[in-house]
Formats: C-alpha cells, sequence, structure tokens
C-alpha cells in the first residue's frame, strides 16, 4: 500500500521545506520514497542541488523526486485516449491531433496529477509519496475531484434520463451510435469502460477517505495569519473527506503560541533553521518530525448515528453562519469552505427530509424524521 | 480602460502584502482600485483587519477589496448558462439542476475568475484591478486560456470537419438539431452566440498581450531560489503573451545582488518593514512601489521580421535545450516552461516550413525560406 502524504498551509510557512525534510525522514528508515512537486519552476531542483527531469530521479539511497510537467503528462495522456477511440470508434478522430501540439488549460494541472498518483499508487512502486502542490486550496480541490465528478456523472445521467432532452433525442442514439462505434451499442464492450471509470472515481473517493492511503498535516508558523489559514484549510479538507493527523508548528519555540485551537490535533514543534541546504540542517528537521499517523482521538469527517436519526459533519473551524445546506432529491449538499460536499444519505435515512441542523462542537448535526 | 495588474513571485516573499500597497498607492492617486484575491481562506481578511463577503467591498476612499469565492461565481454562470439554453433549446435541460448544488472541479477558480475579470473590465467600475493569485502559475494558466481554447476550437473544427467521424455524423446534424433547438439550424440566431464566443476569446487574447489592459511585475527578494523562481515566471509569462513591467525586489537593501539577470526590466527595492499592520508601514511600501507601466526597452515576447523571413520569440530565463518546437500545418508550437503557445503564422509566412531555429540574446529566432 502507498501512502499519499501532503502537507497543508499558507505559501512560505516551509511547507517545502518540510515536505523535503519528511522525505528524507522515510527514506532513512528504509521506505522507498518519491518525492513529487507541482512546482514546474527550478526552485524545487536548487533547493535539492540537482537539475530534475520528468521521470522520477534517484536522489540517494530509497528516495526519488520528480518535478510534475503538464505538459508531458498530457502527451502520456492523448496517447491513452488515442488508443481507446480506436477500440471503440469505427474512425479514429482524436489521432489528427498530436500530442505535442495540445496546450495546457487551468484545471489539467492537477487532473493530471490525481491520475498520475493513482497510477504510482497502484503500481506501489513506492511505499510514500510526498506531493507537494502550489497551493493547498488546489490540492484540496485536486483531492476532491473522484466525488465531484462522481456526483457530477451521477445527476447529469439522472436529470438527462427523467428530461424531455434525453427523450427527444433517444430515437437517434441507435442509428448515431452504429454509425460511429466499431461495438454494438447495446454491447457488453461498451458497459466495461463506463463501469471502469465509474469504478476509478469510488476507488479514488475511497483512498482519499482512507488515511491509510491518503494523509494530510497542517503547516503553520506561530504569526496568526498562517495559523488562520491552516486552521480553515483543516475545515477545508474535511469537506474533501480528508483525513489531517497533525500539526506541524514550523520555526516555532513551543506549541503554546497556538494554544487549543488546533485540539485534538497533536503538535510537533519544528525549530527555525537557516541555510536550508546544509546536512545538519536537515537532520534537525528529520528529527522534529511526528510519525505521520491519523490521530485516533480527531472525529471523522462523517458520521452516521443511525440510532438517533442523525448525521454528524466535523468543520473545524467554521462557524453556523460560514456552513450552507441545500437538499435536492436523495442528496444533501454542504457548502463550507468554498467547497461543496454532497451526501448521497444512507439507506436508513434516503427519501427522508432534514428536520434539524445545530452547530456544536465544530460538528453540523443534521436530524431526520 | 481598466488596467489588471498581478504580480508574480515565489510563494512567500510577499506578493500579497505588495498587491496591498500597490492597490493602497493607487487608491490614493485618486484612482478607483479593486483588490481581488483568488484566496478564499481568512488570510487576506486578517491582513486588512476586516470581514470579506462575496461583494466587492469598500475598505477606504476609492479602494473595494474582495476575496473570490468560487462557488458564488459558479452559481451566478449557472443562472446564466440557464438563460441562453432557454433561448435556444426547444426543452431546457439544465433547469432542473440548481446552482447551489454544483460542486468545484479543478481549473473552475480560474475559469470564472478570469470570466469575473472580464465583466469587470468590460463594466469599466474600476481603473485598476489587482489581482492577487494563490499561485502565479495558476494566474499564467488562467491568463493563457483565451489563446489555447482559441487554438482547440480552432483546430478540433477543422480535424473534426476533415475527419471520417464529421463526414459519418453530418446526415444526423439536421435531424437531431431540428430536434433540439428551438431555432432553425441554419439560422442567423444561432450563428451569433458562436460568433460571440469566438470574439471573447479573441478579445480575451488581445486585453492579456495589451499592457495598458493586463501587465505584471515580478516579486523576489535577494534570495537565490527566489530569483531564480521570479526569473522561471518571467519567461512563463512570456509564453502567455503577457508584458512583465518590471522587478520587485521585496526586503531588499540594493538591488545588486541580482546582478543584470532580470535586464532590461527596471529593479524597484521595497525595504523590509514588519508588523504589516500599522499604518507607517503601508506607507513605507507604497513610496518604495514604482509607478507600474511597460517599459518600451524591454522585447515583445513575439516579433514578426518580414523582411528577414523571421519570427523571433522573447524566451528570458530559458536555453536552447529547454525550449521545443513543433510544426503541424498553418501553426507552430512552442514549449517551454511548462506551457505550450501555438503561433498562428502571420499571411507572409502562412504554409512555410520552418528552416532555421536559433538561440541567442534570450531569443528564439526561427527562419523560414
Amino acid at each position: 500500500m502507498t501512502l499519499i502524504l501532503t502537507l497543508l498551509g499558507k505559501g512560505g510557512t516551509g511547507c517545502t521545506t518540510l515536505a523535503i525534510a519528511a522525505a528524507k525522514a522515510y527514506a532513512e528508515q528504509g521506505k522507498a520514497v518519491l518525492l513529487l512537486s507541482q512546482d514546474s519552476s527550478p526552485a524545487l531542483g536548487l533547493m535539492l542541488g540537482c537539475e530534475l527531469g520528468v521521470e522520477p530521479q534517484q536522489l540517494s539511497s530509497n528516495l526519488w523526486v520528480q518535478s510534475l510537467k503538464t505538459t508531458h503528462l498530457l502527451e502520456k495522456s492523448w496517447e491513452q485516449l488515442k488508443e481507446m477511440e480506436q477500440q471503440y470508434l469505427r474512425s479514429p478522430f482524436f489521432r489528427s491531433v498530436y500530442g505535442q501540439e495540445l496546450g495546457v488549460l487551468p484545471g489539467m494541472d492537477r487532473a493530471l496529477a490525481l491520475n498520475y498518483l493513482r497510477e504510482l499508487s497502484q503500481s506501489q512502486t513506492y511505499d510514500v509519496i510526498l506531493y507537494d502542490g502550489l497551493a493547498s486550496q488546489d490540492t484540496l480541490r485536486m483531492l476532491a475531484m473522484p466525488d465531484i465528478l462522481g456526483w457530477y456523472t451521477r445527476r447529469f445521467r439522472q436529470v438527462f434520463g427523467d428530461s424531455d432532452l434525453g427523450k427527444t433525442l433517444l430515437p437517434f442514439v441507435q442509428p448515431v451510435a452504429s454509425a460511429v462505434l466499431a461495438v454494438n451499442w447495446s454491447d457488453e464492450t461498451l458497459s466495461e469502460p463506463t463501469q471502469k471509470a465509474n469504478n476509478l472515481l469510488e476507488q479514488g473517493r475511497d483512498a482519499v477517505a482512507d488515511p491509510s492511503q491518503v494523509l494530510a498535516y497542517l503547516v503553520t508558523t506561530a504569526e496568526p495569519i498562517a495559523q488562520a489559514t491552516a486552521h480553515y484549510l483543516w475545515g477545508a479538507a474535511q469537506q474533501v473527506g480528508l483525513t489531517v493527523g497533525g500539526v506541524l508548528v514550523n520555526q516555532g519555540h513551543d506549541a503554546a503560541a497556538l494554544g487549543d485551537r488546533f485540539a485534538p490535533l497533536p503538535l510537533s514543534v519544528i525549530p527555525a533553521v537557516s541555510g536550508e541546504g546544509l546536512v545538519n540542517h536537515w537532520s534537525t528537521l528529520q528529527q522534529a518530525l511526528p510519525e505521520f499517523c491519523a490521530d485516533p482521538s480527531v472525529p471523522r469527517s462523517l458520521t452516521v448515528d443511525e440510532a438517533l436519526n442523525q448525521i454528524k459533519l466535523f468543520l473545524p473551524g467554521f462557524d453556523k453562519k460560514q456552513v450552507k445546506l441545500t437538499q435536492y432529491g436523495p442528496e444533501i449538499t454542504i457548502e463550507a469552505g468554498d467547497q461543496r460536499r454532497n451526501i448521497f444519505l444512507p439507506p436508513s435515512l434516503a427519501g427522508q427530509a432534514v428536520t434539524g441542523a445545530k452547530f456544536a462542537d465544530s460538528h453540523l448535526i443534521l436530524s431526520f424524521a
């Protein structure tokens, strides 16, 4: 099993430095580690004293490093798409467009990075992957993708099926499909890729919710704005179903400056070092790092209490007026931290309307009749 | 005319602080200024000492501030989409889905921010908008969007028209269109929205290339990694056709530490301040800021020399082996800085193959027969 670990915090609080230190620490414990950076600039190479290529590059015993190039990942994915269309389309279309021509649009960076993380995780080449994002809010968007894409698929398939538009188009499906597809529309060969795509989204969502597969730690300094940002990211991570294991208090002397703001998360104080390239500074940082794991005393992002007919959402850092709730049909939408989470009600609550909502003890508690 | 100004630099070098200072400086000059932040965390509110809503909020005379909420922008855009489908579709489909349900996928943040910037710019409510991105590489992706979306539209329309797939689908277009559309397929009413979308992309691309509409400044400290990142972003900005006006050397004493790395960009040294919330510190920063403008001595990102049959691309910070060139049909693709730029050849060079490419003086020079 590969663990994907990511550090969330305000820019400039040392996320990249601590990700390097964590990668080194894991490698020294004998784990195979990949440090994967979303940053395409030369910054990481300079911090590590080496030039980075588009493939993982060995830095020391057990430690590999890679700087993601979206243009490169896009070319590889384009080739895969071409192979798929060759399999299913009567006359391939995408083959006339070359992967080397394709420009990068917003969103491609994280979508392709997530797909790459999935491939790496599946191949089990590494025990640990340290993913160093460019901005923590975008890392959360990336990890929310399987859940949210799953929602869009579910919702729009249902709406389309029920709609006049769907019914109007239905007579055309068969003739268009048989003109275009190399296989039978009703054939099993077609349900396979659809099912596969749905499975990938489900597996992705389950992986993000499983702290032995994906785990985040917060990074902050004692500085109030850095603390507030880390606190906000803690709540925002819950909206993605991501487990936050603890807080790294960087450049700190003691954890007292943070009070009990992050309770019950364990805090680790990381001393200030300067001249980060020096070997003894890395080892100072490494020694101050905790053993990264999920703390069982931290509430889960979603708990269903079937006995009380309640759903409890852990939303640290938010208050009642920062959280919006809407219910359409079988799903409930929770909005907080500029992210929406759609919750499919468990069978015991399906079809029931929310009858009460209160905010207590960092939890949104929804009651059903 | 509204000027959109953005600061590009490594995280933690002070881009947000200097964006605030620049916004204050413009406001004191009597310009109507909006400070627009991509950050949805409470950080900016804390720096400014106020709580930010989803609409621009007045901070002081001439100065408004807004923190972008993608969930809110998504709802507004969804309503616009519904209005459009009502106009063109026989039986509306999207109306059954509520904007409040929609989750945020990677890419939506910047796509919606760009659309909002376009609306603001068109309404001419502000003289200056300070756009403070979450990560500079994502700001560049956002600004590249009109150009790259334009390319995708152009390329795929042509490929589709020429393809067997396009020809196979052609007989179905008329019956499907008349079943679904409220207007005639061949009607002028339909060419209007298509033309409008193309115009928007062209206007967007032209705005990004026009330094009186969109302008960037680099931010760095004297620290080598911050310098290298700023240098990289300078080159990457050229790939987007964005004008970089100068460099802000933050927390500096003099500009000597940077040498001539950024020549011919003008450098402005910004003194180190601490306790950023204090009024006199803001004024120290404001006084150190330059008058933001494009320096005429800085080369343009693309120059066509019709006499010599040459195209010159300004690519500071890259060397020959970091730049890739491909040519398919009438377009040339330049890859550098994890971004691809597709260049449509001017009429005088159309249909000609690149016969020579050399790298000299931070320029890629392409020769044609």
